[in-house]
């Protein structure tokens, strides 16, 4: 059977089958943005990985070793972030073409500490070898979070508002201004020769965006210590995806109005240039770290007030959970009810 | 600069200096079989990564996937083991070619399952993508071990007593016949043909050596549960370039004797078949897995005699702890004295 017949998602069912161990220690396994198991009396050790391929996941026409590095961990906090904990220890296992020099490595590791060092995360060991023909990084990243204060995918519940950070399908306009600038610019070049400086630096926001993506860590430690979140993931695959993940795990529907998904300007005017439709962007572009989560009705305004003083950007309401049958579900902007179907990246899929 | 000037370990030691933080909880960071950060009062927690890369570790013309998930796994427990842990929880990151057959990741799964069960490691977490031209294979594994248990490569004393588990070499010459079968008889037909019955089932041992290693992990928790343990590390480089680590991080010296290097009749027949010296397997094949570990002189005959009793096989003393200025140092059969060069193997070395 060849993958793409049943996509990344039904791979990992089938290996999941193969694995699946329980034990009480075990309190999360293969299936949320981490692996969480007892350490001690009221905390939980979390685990998460990451693969990026050269080629697959990134170019060197854009990234540098540096970018490369900061964003190899970024994914891999993320993850800790969507479970509502903090991220302690990293692992990097780096797969090395011959050709690659020992500065470039040693940049890489720059990028990785500056971040790290924003989030006390430490690099504690790893493995290098050679590859053959592109570059391999596999990290895996160690965190913890108080038993209590564990968010996963599941716990949504009817009549939860639905939020995410900062805005959407900013990630998926800076790869695509990256990658139209290749054509024009030499490699590494820099995005330069804009129509306008306001018009740049828009620019060089998303393009930041999609190579040094933000870990929304404080953010979602900020809103487990001070909220009741019932659910929460990190936007890696889109929020159509991840959408479909919170409710498949949660057995609920859900209810998202396509004028309330935070589309910033920059997002807008890249998306009007490339002649694509923003929304598309948002959900399906992925990449854009953001934390989509739940929580009770009665919490939300006073949740994002708070969170709006605590970091200076919006946290915004989304939509409503809904009951199963109910689907899953977008108002668009002329009124109808269309299904939100779980295409974000299958790295597998045919679409 | 190129890799090649610097090697694996002057590479590490570039990341070290970038990376390195130290933190109270941290005990060991890069630079042990794995990493160990304290958890609760009395436990630590172990952390160690391996990459596999498809065409460097590893060939499908004489690998199952069955047999590669069991080695991936097991390569890792071996590192745990050599902290003197348990192994308790592994994320599996695998980059696969899009030809690959869902069955074959089903067999390789099946194949990590059967290693787990045998040493109550689960599989709790992973990620999974494309991978354009080979297959990538990343684990971590998460274990733990008594504060009081760890076992580093940096405590052995200078009169200490030194052993391996086991007789080394074996993998080296299972690889070489594998290889060499590659040319007479079809991918994965097995070893077939042979001269005698005899030599067939040494052949399979061999074989198995490479393709199935036996992590010691229930031998080394005899060992510091029973006996003051000062260092440990597992021989996945080949003998030469483990004892160099060992005196290097406890800044010792060491006497092995040739003579005492335990290797089985199997590996001197296979050698002897393809005219290499059987102490070469062993010095710088790598991949037996077995333990390298030093203990005081008093305890060595107590240590080897319930370890015979325990697992029906020999820990062998090899030689003894010297002071640092004595070298590391092999005494030759014929009674010379030769310095013991640090050349296992190293993934980007020009030797």
């Amino acid at each position: 059977m060849q993958l793409k017949e049943i996509g990344e998602f039904g791979l990992i069912d089938r290996i999941k089958n193969i694995v699946d161990t329980s034990s009480t220690e075990l309190l999360v396994g293969i299936g949320d943005d981490a692996a969480a198991f007892r350490s001690s009396k009221d905390h939980l050790t979390l685990v998460t990985t990451d693969v990026l391929i050269e080629g697959v996941h990134f170019d060197f026409d854009y990234f540098t070793f540096q970018q490369l590095g900061w964003r190899a961990l970024a994914v891999n906090l993320s993850d800790i972030a969507a479970m509502g904990g903090r991220a302690k220890y990293a692992v990097f296992s780096l797969g090395l073409p011959e050709k690659i020099q020992v500065e470039s490595i040693e940049e890489f590791y720059r990028g990785v500490k500056e971040l790290g060092d924003k989030f006390q995360t430490a690099v504690i060991g790893g493995d290098t070898t050679q590859s053959p023909d592109r570059l391999f990084i596999s990290v895996t990243v160690v965190g913890e979070v108080e038993k209590e204060k564990l968010t996963l995918r599941s716990g949504a519940q009817v009549g939860d508002a639905v939020f995410v950070t900062g805005t959407l399908g900013g990630a998926q306009a800076g790869l695509q201004i990256l990658k139209s600038a290749m054509n024009k610019f030499p490699p590494r070049g820099g995005i330069k020769g804009g129509v306008s400086s306001t018009a740049d630096l828009k620019r060089g926001v998303l393009i930041d965006k999609h190579l040094t993506p933000q870990p929304r860590i404080n953010e979602a430690r900020f809103l487990v210590e001070n909220f009741p979140i019932h659910a929460m993931i990190d936007i890696s695959d889109g929020l159509a995806s991840e959408i479909n993940h919170i409710c498949q795990q949660s057995g609920v529907g859900v209810l998202l109005r396509a004028g309330d998904i935070p589309i910033d300007s920059a997002t807008r005017e890249a998306a009007a240039f490339f002649k694509e439709r923003p929304l598309n962007y948002a959900l399906r572009g992925g990449e854009d770290f953001e934390l989509l989560f739940t929580a009770s009705e009665e919490v939300a305004n006073e949740l994002q007030k708070k969170f709006r003083e605590k970091f200076g950007f919006e946290c915004v309401r989304i939509g409503t959970i809904k009951a199963p049958q109910d689907g899953v579900t977008l108002k668009t902007l002329d009124g109808k009810f269309i299904p939100i179907l779980a295409k974000g990246y299958d790295h597998f899929g045919t679409e």
